[in-house]
Formats: C-alpha cells, structure tokens, sequence
C-alpha cells in the first residue's frame, strides 16, 4: 500500500441557508450554517474509508499535523496520521468544528444576518442531536453516504453516542472514549460555576462584549482553570507539579508561587486566544442536558442496526469515570449491540484520551482495523 | 452532677497592642489584636476542663446555640452542648474566630491604627502558628494554663496539629478531624483559582475594596462555588440533588434550571452575606504553605509530651481524603504519641465534619471522656 501522509487539507462549507434552513431540536432555526473542517488522507474510489472524529468541548477542526507556524501539531496529532491509529494512509479522516464553535463554524459569536450583530444570547440552545444534524449535512456535501466509523472522545464521544443511536444505519462503527450518557450532579455542579463566572463577568455584556470590544477574560480564565483541575487526576497533578515553588526565593504571598498556579494561569491564559465565552456557554449546556438513554425506545434504532461500538475509559478519570462508560456499554449491550469495553489503566485522568498512551492506541488501531476488514471482507 | 445547660457567652479581648504586638512567623508584625470568641459552660474550680474549639475556613466564633433572632444555631451545635459530645455540662468550651477572620477578631478588613484604613493586602501573609500564638495570649487572658483538649475540623483540625507538634505541654489531647498536614497539589489548585477569582474580580480593587464602597462579589462567590463542589462527595451531590430540575416547565437555556445550580447559587448568596474576600485570601494561603512535618525535629517536642491524639477521617472526603488522616497518623505514631485513628464511612464527603453521624459523634464523645476521666483520676 503507497503511504499519502497526512494529506492535510483545511476547507469551509455552507451547510444550511435561508431557502433551507437548520431546525434545531430544542427549537428556534439557523438562516445560515457554516462549518470549518479539516480533512486527511484520501476517499476511496468507493468512499468507503471515512472516518469522522467528533472533537471535544474545548477542541477544534484542527486535530492533525501542523499548520504552517505553529508549533504544536493539532490535538489528536497522536492519534490520527501515517500509521497511527486513525491511519491517515488507510482512512479518509474528517474533523469538523462544531456548532456553537468559535473556530470557522457558525456559533453564536458569528454574524446573525437578520440583525447583522453577533447573536449572543439569541443564539438558539443546542442539543447533541443538532451537532449529529450537522455532521450528517456535511456528509452530504462530502457526497459521503456512511462512514466507517465515527469517533470522539469526552463530548466528541457523547455526540457519536448520539449519532450511532439516531442513525446507525449510516455509521461502520462507533468508538465512544472517555464519555458519558448522562452527567452527574457533581459534572453539572462544576460546568454551572464555570458558567456563572462568565456570565457574571463584568464584562460579559450580557453575551454582547464583541459590540462593546471587550470579552470576559476574567471569567473565561477562571472556568478553564476549574475545569483543567478535572480534566487532571490528582495523583497526575501531584507528579507532574508537587509542591514545588516556581522560584526558589519568591516570598510567600497571593501571587504565583507554586507550579501548579503558574501552570493554572498559563493554561488560561493561552485559552483566552483560542476560545470564547459564548461558546463555552453553549457548549457545555449541550453536557449538561444530554440523557438519550432517558428517551423511550432510544435502542430501538441501533438494535435494528447493531453496529460494533468501542468504548474506553481511563481508571484515573474522575470527570467522567468508568462508570459512566460502564452504563453505556451495559445500555448497548442490552441492545445486543456487539461493544467492546476498555479500561485503560495508566493516564492523568479526563485528559488521558489526547495522549498517546500505548494500550489506548494498541485498542483504538486494532478495533478500527478490524471494522476496516469487514468493510473489505 | 447538674445540668448547666449552655451557658453560651460572647466576649471580645484586646489581645496584642502598641506595647506588646503580635509578631508573626513570616515577618511583620499587628499593633493590635483584637479576638471575639464565645465560650460555653463553666470553667471548674481547678481550671482544667476547658476545650478548645478551632473553626474551619469559613467558620467563626459562632460554634453552638442559638444567637437572638438566628433560625439556625452555630455550625458545629451537633457537637457542642450539654450532653453532646463535647459536652458543656462538663467541659468549658472556647471558640474564637480566627486571625485573619472577619467576625470580630483582626482581619485584613479591619483597620491599620497606623493608617487608619483597612489593612487589605498590606496585612501580613499569616502561618498556622499566629493562630496559636493568638490562642496561647487568648488562654492566658482566660488564666488557663493547660487545656483539657483542643478539637477542630479541616483547617481547624489542622491548627489543632499545629499547636500539638509546637506546645504539647499545654494539651490534654488533640482531636483532628477531617485535616491534612499537607495540601495536595489539587487541593492547593482548586483554593487558587478561587483565589483568582476574588483578585481578577474588577471590584477587588488591589485589596481595598471597602475604601470604594464595593466588594468583588462575583469572585468571592465563585470560590465558594467551586469550593461548595470540593466539600461534597459526588455521590452525596448526587443523592441530594440528582438531575432534578428546579421547575418542571422551565425551558432550557443559561439560568438557574438545575436543583444543584440553585443550591450553589444560594450557597453563594447567604456566603456574601457573612465573609470576606480578603478573609478568604488569608486563610486559604495558610493551609497552602502549611507542612508542619518537613520541619526538622517537627516531632521532638510531641514525642517530648505524647499527649493522646484523635485523629477521624470520613471515607466520603475527597477533599481531604483519608489518606491526609493517615499521614498524620503515621507521623505521630513514629514519634510514640498515643494515637487513635477512625475512618467513618457513612457521610457525605468532606462536610461531614460538620453533621450528627452516629459513629462520629461516639468516637469523639469517647475519647473526650477518657481524657477527662484520665485528669480526674
């Protein structure tokens, strides 16, 4: 087999218009709907090889390679390229932004054209299945009728549960990591605060802070920072920082001192350049109300169309612990849906799906080389 | 023996003045000094049944009863009163709101004599030891030379091992409960973003927020947000509260929808009312540089004085997990002090210090007794 690299290619596309406009499931409807997405590697001469990665709450369409500039490669740089897991010179890989995003794809920081302002708050609540709806309209433009697989991890994870129980018909697979079908009190309790210190930000301008040219950086910064602890486990925190000071002779005091709050105020920082707060807004509200399980008949599709599902989990994620996989497998599997479940021993905790952690990938490689070669059988 | 009832009393004392200030482990030093504190039940004729109560972080001096007009008594009256665990038919309880605290003892809130403004951040950085060297001047404005025991929870708890590493002699006994010698880096990570959150806060006006008639609201009652998550186990958060909606026909969106983001609001609100955000950056600092034991020698004066020690842990805490009880355990136990330690499983995480748990309240009652009949014997 020739190697095509990563084959990297960056494009926009205006899924939904005036004349054809996006229905939202919790209601309200969008006039015009663009979506960013990144693509590698190539499609099949029977457009049969697409693989679709669902990125997660704080993700982008940029999950391989490196633009030109940068020099950190895309977030899933470790899972998807030449001979990675989500192999780039087997499989057609498709990454888009997701609705409610702020990296090219329409979200409620973007122009509505019937007031021609940013919509803010006017922007319509979301749902999962309104991403599924999306992602399925790019499919469309793709002229792609079913993917091998979908793929995600954390929310990415939630939406391909989402997708696999509303149209398994048109998914190879499904490889649901790090996810959950159903937040817990305390998953909510902390996505609330988050919210609350945006949108009591004095600068938040009740979501219109693009028109007044300022943004609620305070709040942003400190909801990031709350939810990078969770992301974390905390024997992870403690190996990688510990106690330690940043400087060796800084007096004690209210200002950085401990690697840890220095690491903290960084990882805040370089998000106020890449996200915004209505999003983070929308995004995580999407989490919070997500329950498919709680639909009547919601197997009721995929038990027709039982289509092989991966699920992992990591033991150090206390975000969403293998529990909350533990109850999806057993969902899908009362289905008799054919899942494989993993749980993957080492890691830091949430943040363990965006690292390259060999018995992750090794399951990860194997379970999509097994659904390629049904595909081909 | 008679019942004494109560017998609650608040009193303030001018501890540290002009001609003898307080001079602090971290440098700088407090012309003035002053310490509300309550006491319940009578000091006996030989002075020698008095215990000593250590709030915790946001606590105060408020321990027990009922105050005129307050529908709720004070935070730890399961504990405290005739016929409780610490008994104040028997014993002779103080309770003093800490240094650095804002209900009537300094603060950074109170005013410097010298520039007869408030302190603010120009209050001195303070050390667990200023809360006993306060409470050492407290007891001898009392005329009481040894204490029966000192008891307290979390930080509490933590002063508690504090004064019995540094002043043995002057113990009875030591109950630690829900405490830790030594923060972990997630613990030191979550109270720095709250920290952050006060100090970010556009009204927090560099400390001195008094001065402008405003306060930083939004960020205090962030922290405690935040902080409220970290004192609950998920599955106490999830028993109480579940996914429940606080309105059954509310439609999605951004506002208070959730039983839970109702609760943490309210938290929130009735926390304003009563604390400070200065007060909060102190103490909270202090339990971060707080590492008694890698002090050299930390244990020579103890293992000098081996005074019997409580320590209890709750299995639910996840804030301060067991494992914090433990590794104080292990410390004193190597220095010969008479430890006792008791893990209590039911509870609802690290705010069961707070509550009535049978098992709980039998372990203290217990130990306090033995030492009680051990100075009378």
């Amino acid at each position: 087999m020739p190697t095509f690299s990563l084959n990297a290619r960056t494009a926009d596309a205006r899924l939904f218009a005036k004349d054809h406009p996006l229905t939202l499931a919790r209601g309200g409807s969008l006039d015009r709907v663009d979506v960013r997405y990144e693509t590698y590697g190539k499609l099949n001469a029977s457009r049969t090889n697409a693989i679709f990665v669902c990125h997660a709450l704080t993700g982008d369409a940029h999950a391989a390679g490196f633009k030109p500039g940068e020099p950190k490669p895309g977030w899933w740089d470790s899972m998807i390229g030449p001979g990675k897991p989500v192999d780039t010179d087997r499989f057609f890989v498709i990454c888009p932004n997701l609705l409610g995003g702020c990296q090219g794809t329409t979200g409620p920081a973007s122009v509505d054209p019937a007031t021609r302002t940013s919509y803010g708050l006017s922007f319509p609540i979301l749902d999962m299945s309104d991403f599924v709806a999306v992602h399925r309209a790019l499919l469309a433009h793709l002229g792609i009728a079913t993917l091998l697989a979908a793929i995600g991890g954390s929310l990415g994870g939630m939406q391909v549960l989402q997708w696999a129980l509303t149209f398994p018909q048109e998914l190879g697979a499904a490889v649901i990591i790090a996810a959950s079908s159903r937040l817990t009190t305390q998953n909510i309790a902390f996505s609330a605060v988050g919210r609350e210190a945006i949108m009591r930000d004095k600068n938040f301008e009740r979501g219109h802070y693009r028109e007044k040219d300022t943004s609620p950086d305070t709040g942003l910064s400190v909801a990031r920072m709350m939810a990078h602890i969770t992301y974390m486990s905390e024997s992870a925190l403690g190996e990688k920082f510990g106690r330690e000071h940043q400087h060796d002779d800084q007096a004690p005091g209210f200002g950085v001192d401990f690697a840890v709050e220095s690491y903290l105020n960084h990882q805040a920082e370089v998000f106020l350049d890449r996200f915004d707060a209505l999003s983070y807004l929308y995004l995580t509200r999407v989490m919070d109300y997500f329950d498919p399980f709680a639909q009547p008949d919601a197997c009721a599709l995929i038990e027709s169309h039982p289509l092989p599902c991966l699920v992992c989990s990591f033991a150090s994620d206390w975000r969403f612990s293998p529990e909350h996989s533990k109850r999806i497998v057993a969902r899908l599997a009362s289905a008799a849906v054919p899942v494989t479940y993993r749980e993957i021993s080492p890691g830091v905790g949430h943040d363990s799906f965006l690292l390259p952690i060999p018995d992750y990938q090794d399951v990860v490689r194997a379970f999509l080389s097994r659904v390629a070669a049904r595909v081909r059988s």
